[in-house]
């Protein structure tokens, strides 16, 4: 497996790889990996002669006083799980090798997709991950992306964007991979001590309940939301940020559920700030 | 030569064609073609075995009160010139097909190289280049893009941009072109009546003594743009909307001419507003 810290020398070896026929699959992470982005990795295997794994934690799309220095990292382990994975290259640049000093171009999807939710909750947050991924894609040059549905305003960020700045490749998403007891595998749920992480399975259980009122023949998302709300705030360490319902196409507001609809969940747990979603289907 | 108006099918050829190892030369114009688009046609071609022309007249970079309705378009003959040149293909999307109903990614460069100059003046206008090539340099995936040094700051920026977000091309400048009396090349010439049009060789001529002036040892921009201005404002017809002496490398203010300058004018002609520029070295 090749580690790759410099910009020229991984777009370079891509460039090799292209005319060499390979399809390159791209896995966008900030490291700290879990089984989450193994499944993402696994996925990339399957369409893709070279899997890249990029590691790096970026700061752009961290807001003041979020967890930006404090983000758990874990190079050594990452890059043993990414070897058991087959993986051929990881790239893990320094901040100064992704930021000039004077660094100012930004890309930016605007409007309700970007804005709702943790567009709302992180200022800042989409513009800083639409403009390293776009980074990430000029470097690597994938033929495919994978992402995970549990980012899902991320992922749908992403794919509006690769549309729109029509990007030379596909996005793939892949399922939400959860632990045991149902919480969405998160390199931030080493935040939790142990009563929150036992109360943290209230996220799953609402979203759960949530897609089984829709199933049963509710219809109606302030309802909905208003018995989701109640759900999540039965637990006492639970702080709601956001519980919503909307079209899971471009989170344009839904008061009737008649096509596809994302659940989201923002819930913090203490300083520890955890996101979940379904999507549920009529 | 191919004619393209769908994104798709252009970007399968470009893909094709670099499986095939062949090097991409991209031309991005807005059609009504004069000897200085010629010029980069001609310089793409000199380093790349696929020269690709996109005729597009952008919206997105004009603002309200501009001229987009009433930019001359000549589709018959450009691609008749283009023919002579031996262009490979040529790309000429719809404004729908380039910018869908719902669009909302935008690529921005910000600070004082995309705001001083043509950014003071037409804000928006350089959000709407940046945008407009990230995509035509996504679905072209050109080893080398050409752009003209008449439109300068356009130049700078879109550098700015390919460096930060690690586009796989690299950008070449072509000196301006101009007529036999010094005016620079511009699809916007026509719009000058008999007089303007013999006024207008006032830029070239204030840009030329400028350099003079700076040659023969004078250093201070204050005392070089007051003649600068001096020299426009002899012409009756000319309104200037800046008369600038920056840094040319970043468009950062200069006192005293002490490394690579660029000497910038737009000045108009009733509604026909008129760049030109020189860079100017100790």
């Amino acid at each position: 497996m090749r580690i790759f810290e410099e910009i020229k020398k991984i777009q370079d070896w891509c460039k090799e790889q292209k005319m060499l026929g390979k399809k390159i699959g791209l896995v966008p992470t900030m490291g700290y990996l879990h089984e989450g982005h193994l499944a993402l990795v696994r996925e990339a295997r399957k369409h893709c002669d070279i899997v890249v794994v990029s590691i790096f934690v970026n700061p752009i799309q961290f807001g003041v006083g979020e967890d930006f220095e404090v983000y758990p990292r874990d190079f050594a382990r990452d890059t043993e799980l990414l070897e058991q994975e087959k993986v051929d290259a990881v790239f893990a640049p320094s901040n100064e090798e992704m930021y000039c000093r004077d660094s100012s171009t930004r890309v930016e999807v605007t409007g309700e997709i970007a804005e709702k939710l943790c567009g709302a909750s992180r200022p800042g947050h989409f513009r800083g991950v639409t403009t390293v991924c776009s980074k990430l894609f000029n470097i690597c040059l994938p033929d495919l992306a994978v992402f995970g549905q549990k980012d899902a305003q991320q992922v749908m960020v992403l794919e509006k964007m690769v549309r729109e700045l029509n990007f030379p490749l596909e996005i793939i998403r892949v399922p939400i991979v959860r632990e045991a007891d149902g919480l969405a595998m998160s390199s931030r749920n080493v935040y939790l001590d142990p009563e929150a992480r036992k109360q943290a399975i209230v996220l799953n259980k609402a979203l759960g309940e949530t897609a089984e009122a829709i199933q049963s023949g509710e219809r109606d998302t302030a309802r909905l939301k208003s018995r989701l709300r109640e759900i999540i705030e039965s637990s006492p360490r639970a702080e709601i940020d956001y519980a919503e319902i909307y079209d899971a196409y471009d989170l344009a507001d839904v008061s009737e559920v008649d096509k596809q609809v994302i659940v989201a969940l923002a819930v913090k747990f203490g300083r520890t700030r955890l996101i979940d979603n379904r999507l549920v289907e009529v």
